[in-house]
């Protein structure tokens, strides 16, 4: 037997960002359309990509860099569209203890946590512009989701992180121990690997090409209801996030409003499939070796049923918005926020104009 | 292309009486055994038998009500192992503001949440009883996995729980209220319903049928991993609990110490299915007209590779067993729980010795 719903696997446990796919589910925005979708969550994010490859799973989230990866390895997976526009992303460390002082190099000697396979190429990848070897040099410790706890546990003493999630639950926590939220730092990986303005992280809809291919209607259907579910979130955005907790009610605390908080800017208009941001990182994958010079990119916009917006000027970031969702007293922007909303770097990938 | 992966669905996302399958996981007896598994969490508890019906999941979690009428509709699904034997389930109410006295007559005119379908088939089969209709003399409100909050909120007067969850979960507010946790209170089903002893809401191991034929010598290494975690979990509870809140740090509170607790003594130590509980819910699924007088139980427990225990007496339940999880000042039986466990009285089924 088959089922009409349609399986769509998370890429990570619920975190404010899928906002718009739980408030499309919960204000019926897929029954309207005439789809049924089943919610699913992993426990290893490194399962994702496999599972929608395998059909285990007919569409899901996951950032670029796994989604090519997962292409280039056999997996027939394809993007259809963009949650997240590229969050920082980068090696995040606690300074009062950790010894880290912002340059790679200072990464000699320390355990590294990373979350599944790619995390490590990556890591790897950088610590050989500096000359340092993975188990000589520093040691790389897999800590699937666990990047935040394994932090404060000092199992590692820096772990690949997001700034809008790991780097606001280790701020809040630094607090509440008697430190300040300057105490979490970030070593970008954009810059440290010269990639160019921004990062390589963009979230992106997923879905297993031959339940795509199949189901082109129910696919289009499904992002039309996820549309308009970030137009309600663009345009009440307080409102949408008590929607969220009502269905998820151990995330209405405040280090998870202050994960919306951070996310909101990042969060896709028009939910497109961004060509720049696919070259950057099909080039970096190159890099690393992941995909060759053939590598066609698994992404389609073709399932987006409205106009789309134009590509924004390189290194442009969509202003800081209050969500309303903190309490006044609860600054919007903090400090950590502004220092790592850089990106107004001129561009150095060959083909974008500098400013 | 198709993955090795078993994938693994959950009944509910996690909850400390899944310590099982997260211990087999974590301590890495899976890989001892040569399988993976890939586990996962609905975010709506009606989708696993479709899902795993439909060969979306491998295996899974399930009740037994939902195991058997899932496969009376039609998806091919069985058990193949016991998670937790009956734990008590029923209409929680808090006495305070609910004006439900413990009959089922007070629920006249009150607002029923229910999880999914089969929980509201078996609320309108008991109002039947007392010669109530649904939408006239009482209203059920599907809630999916949001029975606690819903009531938290007054969005309901009852609903359908089980007393190792939701109404730990509910005690505990109650007395952070400044109630007390005697204001929870539960009119159990099975008294209702006139079942006999004890209730219908074992959690079982289920799977796919195409799955298990096709995977025999898998299943049976998944269900030794899961017996080996079931020993070291007997063996070491607080040391099993404490690996399950490594892998969810947000689980370490006192209310998922609680139902941990809490659920210890329902825990099944062999995995069997139990052919006495199977027979009493077949009885019950057939005068829910669920199933009928042809259904063939969907249920073996061929691939549980150790001596099975006797099956225990009718109305045995297992003593209560302090896991040392709760901190000395927490008493490990509380007087709710004292009250819940009763299933003393002589069995009311035609196949069952009286005492």
């Amino acid at each position: 037997m088959s089922t009409e719903k349609i399986s769509f696997l998370l890429n990570w446990h619920a975190t404010p960002y899928h906002l718009p796919l739980f408030l499309a589910d919960k204000l019926g925005y897929f029954a309207d359309e005439g789809v049924q979708v089943a919610i699913i969550e992993p426990n290893n994010p490194s399962d994702v990509t496999e599972m929608i490859g395998a059909g285990k799973a007919d569409l899901g989230f996951k950032a670029m860099i796994h989604t090519i990866a997962g292409k280039a390895r056999g997996f027939p997976i394809q993007s259809i569209g963009t949650l997240l526009d590229e969050p920082f992303t980068g090696v995040i460390h606690l300074k009062h203890k950790s010894g880290i002082d912002g340059s790679f190099e200072s990464l000699r000697g320390k355990r590294i946590g990373y979350v599944g396979e790619f995390g490590k190429i990556q890591v790897d990848d950088l610590a050989k512009q500096y000359g340092m070897h993975p188990g000589v040099d520093y040691t790389a410790v897999r800590v699937g989701m666990n990047v935040t706890k394994s932090l404060q546990d000092g199992v590692i003493d820096a772990g690949i992180g997001l700034e809008n999630v790991q780097m606001v639950e280790l701020e809040e926590w630094s607090v509440q121990q008697g430190r300040s939220a300057d105490d979490v730092q970030m070593l970008r990986i954009d810059e440290l690997a010269d990639l160019g303005c921004c990062c390589f992280c963009s979230i992106l809809f997923i879905g297993n090409d031959n339940f795509i291919q199949n189901n082109p209607t129910k696919v289009t259907k499904f992002m039309k209801a996820i549309k308009r579910a970030t137009d309600y979130m663009f345009a009440q955005p307080a409102e949408a996030y008590d929607h969220f907790v009502e269905i998820k009610p151990w995330m209405n605390n405040i280090v998870n409003r202050k994960i919306y908080q951070r996310s909101f800017r990042y969060m896709s208009r028009d939910l497109k499939n961004v060509p720049r941001d696919w070259n950057k990182v099909t080039n970096y994958c190159k890099r690393l070796a992941i995909v060759d010079d053939a590598f066609v990119q698994n992404q389609t916009n073709q399932y987006l049923s409205w106009d789309l917006l134009p590509e924004s000027a390189p290194g442009f970031i969509h202003p800081t918005i209050d969500t309303g969702v903190l309490p006044p007293a609860v600054p919007v922007v903090t400090e950590e926020f502004t220092r790592s909303a850089c990106c107004q770097v001129p561009v150095k990938t060959a083909t974008t104009t500098v400013a």
